[in-house]
């Protein structure tokens, strides 16, 4: 695979996209975006992800969608750096932690994200903040009640290597950020610790300076 | 892993259940099953399933959730029958056709299977027969449109071996049938075939008789 040739499709503010361009830059692997907007898919955009959703990683004839699909095929096609542990029951937990991610974490930072940043910011809409507020207030905490008493005190979530699944797990916080909302260091110790060591391994570093540029043009 | 202590948690009919029970025996691994229903959850269910969800396998202290994340640690401790091909793009393109099942698939089969089924038949309650209406006019056959652009002419999805993605293929369609929905061989003649072939296979069947014992006391 040609670092030149391939392409990562998707919004650089999508949780599923950081969390594919991470993987990339991870492995070694550059890669050109094209921003697809979630809410403004192209027209036929189906032909090239089915389920109609970003990303989609392109490399040459090889059209692949799904953020969790594409990591596995990362993985398989350039098994270093690891991004998933080696033992089986290690492999599983990670994968379970990146579904609780893909699944409950966006679903319930999503609204904090949309309502007070893209509705209230970028599209200068009337946000909903109610949604935003309940997100915030009562679905949230108990996903961060669960995730705190699944971080190390120490380290990534399998020592001192970047997981998939490490990326996941701070991906969709990032975007609760955008909303005003930061890991409590008070209420989640563990958690808002483990998510700064994250966020500062030099690739997530990269991937975030990327991010910043183009976050700036769309609150422009 | 001894056959014996493996135990699959959640009710046969699901097509989660369905599709890890068919990987397990598929693999050579026995299994005790315990019918709990997602409509009447054990207290403390998040325990052994933070997401709430079935199935979840259990052996000895390994307690693993999420159906796809068992069949991947199926296939990282038991290689042997590969349930996934071993071409990178080929694993990637089963791993995407399984998570279309498990979402897709399963979203637009659940109405014809919960009213038609559970309500009507099962708990004798009132069935909303125009959610199940709908699902088996509109939004079930676009996905049925896509499937049959992806299923081949002839074997199962990588050839003559079974595949995870064939078994999570034809499960959610198997609740449908419940609810009286069968796959027209005239709309869809490749995929009607297609999953003949799939439920034809010895494995698949096996797991059908001993779900049909139990479906028929939930119907008494």
């Amino acid at each position: 695979m040609s670092a030149s040739t391939v392409t990562l499709v998707g919004v650089p503010l999508s949780p599923f996209v950081r969390k594919v361009a991470t993987c990339l830059l991870n492995k070694g692997m550059d890669y050109d975006n094209d921003p697809v907007l979630p809410l403004s898919l192209p027209e036929g955009f189906e032909k090239i992800s089915p389920l109609r959703k970003i990303p989609v990683l392109i490399d040459g004839d090889l059209v692949l969608p799904d953020s969790s699909v594409i990591c596995e095929y990362l993985e398989d096609i350039r098994p270093q750096p690891a991004m998933l542990p080696s033992d089986p029951k290690d492999r599983a937990h990670a994968r379970f932690l990146e579904e609780v991610a893909d699944t409950k974490l966006v679903e319930n930072t999503a609204p904090i994200f949309i309502e007070r940043f893209v509705h209230a910011v970028v599209l200068k809409q009337e946000p909903d903040l109610a949604r935003a507020e309940k997100a915030e207030r009562d679905t949230l905490p108990p996903v961060l009640d669960y995730l705190e008493s699944q971080v190390p005190v120490t380290g990534l979530l399998f020592g001192d290597y970047l997981c998939t699944a490490d990326i996941a797990l701070l991906s969709p916080l990032l975007n609760a950020r955008y909303g005003g909302f930061e890991v409590s260091s008070e209420r989640w110790p563990q958690l808002a610790a483990y998510l700064k060591r994250v966020e500062a391994h030099p690739v997530v570093a990269e991937v975030l300076a990327r991010e910043r540029a183009f976050a700036q043009t769309l609150a422009a």
